[in-house]
């Protein structure tokens, strides 16, 4: 059905006998020359980025590296972690979890932004047009991603110190100003402030960095990754296998005892 | 901020000392009197199926059991075997695969039929509300979930037989219809035959036991999850250790080797 | 490197066009006349299993249907469906679990069993031999896979329907008789019971139908599959998104905060 | 059962609102003055690593970040991707096979070189404590983890940059010593070489910096999760959904068709 050696087609990597290239590059010269985050950009973009880029991919990466056992994913890698399993079982079972509710939303706030982008950009007027946009948008789909923190209601420290290295490190700032705007359009709309929350920022760093918005998520694995693979390690060390939820944790609302109807008896 | 105790709310199963009800019944007096499939059907619906459907429940998750390396489940269970893991792992990586393009379809074609069987009741006649609701369908979808098959192009055995059985137990015979309705529209609106496949086909079947359409992939894991997690064992008993993808599978369609610009060497 | 076909190698299943052989036998046939756990024997095992043995095929994999979330595996897919994922990727996440200390006892008993009968052959003598071979085994390895639970520290309803089923299908009864008397031993030894728990009583009915004790893990996963996916459905369709663990239920046991060193600052 | 507040513990993050600390740090902190590498330190092992180490730290992220379809990990995750997942799911399913055989070698190796170092205190001579141990290691497990590769039997790219770049950073490099004098004992024994390959490497720097063994998988798991990572959105965005395996790559080597017996027909 197909050609000898057209069923697997990749442009990430080349390798021979003693020679592997990473979108051209030879391995050893990226590990001599580049930090992690220019790696993930270039695997990903399969160009070398800007130099002066290094702290903010960095920066993107540590910025969601953990969150506690606040987020679902940790608690579920540590659950997993206590069945007796090796620690890469347990950090995938973390990583798993991170879908549309839970860092998926770098993904939504980055196809929204880009989207915005565009419309600003026939609008003509940023302010009229993002308002516009957001009640459009929050008609049709109840809420825009990437904003509101149950517990970070006002600066969270991540949000701002991502914003402050991005213009240090020379990034152009529109999507960074999108983000503000929009902040800003939700709290007229709702008469009441929705800050800009760490997915929001990411997402807006990264579609300054130009990253398609469908890598969005992948952003986020290899950041809360390293909470997800230190909690698994955690556990492991110092949990105890099989761990329960506590009775007192778990209401049931089912149906009381009951006994199988008389004619379901005996007849299997 | 939650009570003691309202944090995980279930009404699937209470369990004391020496006792474990599942919707109500005692464990051993399901284990004494219902096969595989009606626990199936009771510890997602929460009520005992009518006697008449055993063979059908069991037959749903029969049919889809396996389909050897055609489906990318078990290919990539398989290469996760290699990598030294338990069995369990492997066969939750397999599962993993199971998305809108791969079992999926059954969620997809079990929505697809509860809104049709719906239209019909308004419209009052099968053939024409079928015919405009798929033209109407596949303009803004593309596609109809759960018909068309690479290889079954004609007469997939399994289909047949589980329409077969669904009538032997008494179901009622609408959702059939329907299915079959669909398509004989297709075939009209696209002037050849696009058959009923396996998904569709269980989608049908599952509607008329009453199933939510959200169960839909459970379905298909209890069912492809036999064979994914047969060809795993398989694979750890007979295969090698790291089973890597040969050379001639891959065709690398990336850069030529280049070195680092030298502005970018030497500074990290 | 590999002759063309020989790079997958599989005996389970044949496809062509609207045919499709499981082990050899028509799908189609399968569905009509095995049940559920008949199809599971037969998929692992290559053959059919004995006609008297269905009943013990589906109590063995309804047996460990649910346990409420007393296990982690099901708290963990419960936290991943609510991150916004498919319900199989909740599900995956739950049985990746389902290692060493939750399920894997299974595996670790029918090995124990296996080993021990051998050594009863060879000894003679029933009771002296499953003692010494007992001591010498918590001596090595602490304790003995398949004995006691926390909660049912008595009469685990599954063990006895699942004892008693064997014995109406037919079961010679050796393993069994070996588990029962492996209890007693490991009673006298500790001077408190260590019941038989499902685990155990899984592993010795497995071993009676003569599965290997690699396939150990398959089994629990296709039986607490079944409260797995339940439960992983409930969380979607009733939970909310971003289910968090509750302040309370954390201990924060790190350092206190602290300030990055001065000759650790501005030098990125 | 348990106390308030003493389910979860957990040394790795606090967090309160508008603001995060890890490992006592505040989150905007690490941020702005370390790198990824060093924030993967710090999270791991709970305190800064020495200011000289960041570019060995991200060159050990970097050596393994990816190997193409040669590693089953890759493969699978390609897979997954084809089955309409989210993009984690992909990355999670390639994660989950990072088992024994696939970078769980890094494990191995570090427990390997962690109890040689103390052979060889006692013993006194380097060489002969090598020589000894490998011996024995062999007789007992048959092979040494760490060392031995198909492709790259002779100069690993990887392998002589990451003991550049450790000398460079100024560490110690007893364990570096220890791996090549490993190296030299397997090639006197076996009578070929054995070269260090990627994990032992890998292994050998991460002993350097005083890495629990345990942690051996999470470091592959942030390495090769990069390549998962960018292979697995190479398939959603290049890829064909349901990639299905070529007919020409599987074998069937099972039972031809036969019938079921007829006793075993409607009787279900």
């Amino acid at each position: 059905m197909e050609e000898e050696g057209s069923y697997w087609k990749t442009s990430i990597t080349y390798v021979e006998k003693n020679k592997i290239l990473v979108r051209g590059y030879r391995i050893e010269d990226l590990m001599e020359n580049l930090s992690y985050g220019e790696t993930f950009y270039l695997i990903f973009k399969g160009e070398l980025p800007n130099r002066k880029w290094k702290k903010i991919l960095d920066a993107l990466l540590i910025a969601g590296c953990d969150h506690s056992l606040f987020c679902p994913s940790v608690a579920a890698a540590r659950y997993v972690a206590s069945g007796g399993v090796g620690l890469q079982n347990a950090i995938a079972s973390g990583v798993n979890a991170l879908g549309k509710y839970h860092g998926g939303a770098i993904e939504g706030a980055m196809k929204f932004f880009y989207i915005l982008k565009e419309e600003i950009k026939k609008e003509g007027r940023m302010e009229e047009a993002v308002k516009e946009f957001v009640l459009k948008y929050l008609k049709k789909e109840g809420r825009v991603p990437g904003f509101g923190h149950k517990l970070h209601t006002d600066k969270d420290p991540r949000v701002l110190k991502l914003f402050q290295i991005a213009q240090e490190c020379g990034l152009k700032g529109e999507y960074l100003e999108i983000a503000r705007n929009v902040e800003k359009a939700l709290a007229e709309i709702k008469g009441r402030k929705l800050p800009l929350n760490i997915d929001g920022a990411m997402a807006a760093v990264a579609c300054e960095l130009g990253f398609d918005w469908r890598m969005g998520r992948a952003i986020f694995v290899l950041s809360r990754g390293l909470g997800i693979a230190a909690h698994s390690y955690e556990e492991i060390v110092n949990g105890r296998p099989f761990k329960e939820v506590p009775l007192k944790q778990i209401r049931y609302v089912g149906p009381k005892e009951r006994g199988l109807p008389i004619h379901r008896r005996d007849e299997k």
